[in-house]
C-alpha cells in the first residue's frame, strides 16, 4: 500500500490503537481517537488532568521510551475486505501545538466539542508507515470527453 | 471489569490486536484472528509456511522476548459504548496445541474452514486481564415466579 494511501486510511479511521514499551520491558496497548495533522504528526489527547496519585500507563511508558506504533484497521468477515495501517513514530506529550490538535480533534468527534479534554496532548511524529490491504481498491474509470 | 467478562468479551470479538516489542526496541503492531481456549490462552495462526527470505516481524520479535499484549475493542462514536479489553501474556511459536488451536480457530472463522492456515500457531499464555468499558452492561430483570 502506498504511503498517500496509508495517510488517507489512517486519517479517516475514528479510532486507533496506540502501542508503547513499559520501562521494565513488555509491550502496552490502548485503543486512542485521534487526528492526523498534515505533516506525519498524528495526535491525541487524555481527557483528564493528570493526578499525582494516578498516572497514566501510556504517558510513565512514553517518557520512558518514546517509540510508539499506531495501528488503525478493518476487519470484516469478508477477508478480501482487511486492511491494517500502521504509522511508527516517537511521541512525547505536553503542551506543544495543543491548539491545533485541539482543533483537529474537534473537528473529528462531536464529543469533544462538546466536553474538550483538559489533560495534555500527545504529538506523535510519525517517521514510517506500512499498510496493507486484501484487495486493491476499485479501478477509476476515466471516460474520454 | 470483571475477569469473566473481560474474557467474554475477548472470545467473542471478531479481531484482535497483537503488540510485540521488537529486537532493537519500541513495540510491533498487527491484527490477529484469535481464539481464547478455556485456559487463558489465546492463539493465533500464521496463514503461510514460513520462508527463510522473510521471516514476519511478529515471529522475530516473539523470539527475542515473549511478552505480548493483545487487545480487542469496540469503537462507536456514542462513546457511551465504547470498550476494551487487554490481555497481557507470553507467547511462544511453533507446533504445540496444533490441532486444539486449529480446531477453536475453524470454529470461528470461515475462511480457515475453506482455507486451513499452513504456518505455525502462536499460544500466548494471559497471565493478566485488564478491561474497560464506558456504560455497565443493562441489568438483567429477573422476574419472580
Amino acid at each position: 500500500m502506498d504511503v498517500d494511501r496509508c495517510r488517507r486510511l489512517f486519517a479517516e479511521a475514528r479510532r486507533a490503537i496506540l502501542a508503547t514499551v513499559r520501562p521494565e520491558g513488555g509491550p502496552h496497548l490502548v485503543p486512542i481517537v485521534h487526528a492526523l495533522l498534515p505533516d506525519d504528526t498524528a495526535v491525541f489527547a487524555i481527557d483528564e488532568k493528570p493526578k499525582r496519585t494516578q498516572r497514566l500507563q501510556r504517558l510513565i511508558n512514553l517518557e520512558h521510551d518514546h517509540r510508539v506504533a499506531v495501528l488503525a484497521d478493518h476487519y470484516d468477515d469478508d477477508w478480501a475486505r482487511l486492511w491494517w495501517v500502521r504509522a511508527d513514530g516517537t511521541a512525547s506529550a505536553g503542551e506543544a501545538r495543543r491548539d491545533e490538535a485541539m482543533r483537529a480533534l474537534a473537528a473529528r468527534y462531536r464529543a469533544y466539542r462538546e466536553r474538550p479534554p483538559l489533560g495534555p496532548v500527545v504529538i506523535i511524529e510519525i517517521d514510517r508507515w506500512r499498510g496493507w490491504e486484501a484487495a486493491p481498491p476499485p479501478p477509476r474509470i476515466i471516460r474520454p470527453g
